[in-house]
């Protein structure tokens, strides 16, 4: 235990800093992507923070974690080879190791760093996902996995970071194009599509991007609560599955925030989304 | 405009500090009972703030006052006279005037410095509540106003700040009884009852010391953006008319926010607060 007026001072944004108290410091390193770190801290408790900035916290990363998960794994009905772009706090394919019915979970995460991390320090999120033969760890880049990969996956899930610096690529309409070819003909792919009031245009932009190769396209949100902004958007994008079709009765009853009445309302947007993405 | 380095510090929790980069100050008062300020921000846009803690923002303040105004307006099938306690903003009783069949809106706020700026500089939020002559701004004590009445409202809503200081007996059982006896046989009340995540106890003590009064007493929740806890509940307490058989014909289509779906999803809790409020 260290000082107690040790800061995480969070200040990625330009009008507005955040400073969380921070109790201890359990992993610094610097990968050869980003500064790594885990903290421990007294409000929120272990986080990930990548070159300073907050990525999920043990507080409240599962709703993320869930919402991003189990929509996807429940739209599908017979799903089997599920990949995942990023997530490497590994709290998604921890979510993802819950369904009996997957076969096989390709994690593709650019940073070894950050997974050995997480897997080590952050088991608040990442559970037992070391353990479970089913998930693949592959430390490469998402953008050219998915370009050699075709007709393989029934559901892949983008769970990135915020769209600059090395995931800008994974919210252009090519990486869609080759990731819709990855999928098998019924397949889907949900991504996380940044904040409904903070970045409109980023979400406006991933639904125009993902409606030129994907029939249907419907936007979800959650809450999320270590974030100044309260709502994050999700997006599904499907070649045959409508998740107004899914089967609830399969959704894991081991969750913490989802359930059958979320998963419903989740699709339920408020006005101004509805006006901000022309649904009405 | 001054200058840019201007920052609000809100530090009023021991382990989470936010600087809110400010724009321009625009009301700097003291009252008789806290230090008022409205301040033009970047990110959220005008806000209220009292004793230094951000109160309300023009981003996204309509979100938490239409979720507390439209919810009991619509759940009551024939509201006339309505109890606002707090709320010196002005955004609920400016929601409330979008319903044309109530008469009387009495507005109990202790803090008239608050109302006046409000009504002034925080336009975006309170709109042209003033002008409504169904609006009675009344500046009193709300617990001693609702001693004195007696099977008089509709509705009322406790738009309270938190349950520290002044605003503490307003999340008394006390308040609570006399607050029901203020209500018609029919009528019902709605209190913001805090973060589930952040508040547990003082949601669970809200609903404990509801029950004793009211025979339907249900928890619903919203986002709250501009807040790191991201979620934020409302405690719903009826003497006769329950949610599930509202009109929602009649829900205001002047709304950011809520809509018939919003409404409805609000009231379905995520596992965790079905959990913590015993409600499984």
């Amino acid at each position: 235990m260290i000082d107690e007026q040790i800061w995480l001072v969070e200040d990625d944004r330009q009008n507005l800093k955040l400073y969380y108290r921070v109790k201890e410091i359990l992993a610094n390193r610097q990968s050869p992507f980003q500064q790594v770190n885990i903290i421990d801290t007294y409000d929120f408790g272990r986080c990930l923070v990548l070159d300073g900035v907050m990525q999920t916290t043990e507080l409240d990363g599962y709703i993320y974690n869930e919402m991003i998960s189990h929509v996807p794994v429940v739209c599908h009905p017979n799903p089997k080879k599920v990949l995942v772009i990023g997530g490497g706090d590994c709290g998604v394919v921890n979510e993802l190791a819950k369904y009996a019915e997957l076969e096989q979970i390709d994690m593709v995460e650019i940073d070894r760093v950050v997974v050995e991390e997480c897997l080590d320090k952050l088991t608040g999120i990442a559970g037992k996902a070391a353990e479970d033969k089913r998930i693949n760890f592959l430390f490469e880049d998402g953008v050219k996995h998915v370009q050699n990969k075709k007709d393989f996956y029934d559901i892949a899930i983008v769970d990135s970071s915020d769209p600059i610096g090395p995931a800008v690529e994974l919210f252009s309409e090519e990486f869609y194009f080759n990731l819709k070819n990855a999928l098998k003909k019924d397949g889907l792919m949900v991504c996380q599509s940044q904040s409904p009031i903070f970045n409109k245009d980023i979400l406006k932009k991933t639904r125009e991007n993902l409606k030129k190769h994907f029939p249907l396209v419907i936007t979800y949100k959650t809450v999320v609560p270590s974030y100044p902004g309260g709502m994050w958007s999700f997006t599904l994008a499907s070649l045959k599955y409508h998740p107004a079709e899914a089967n609830y009765r399969r959704l894991s009853s081991d969750t913490k925030f989802i359930n059958r009445d979320i998963f419903q309302s989740s699709m339920h947007l408020p006005n101004f989304m509805i006006k901000d993405l022309g649904l009405d």
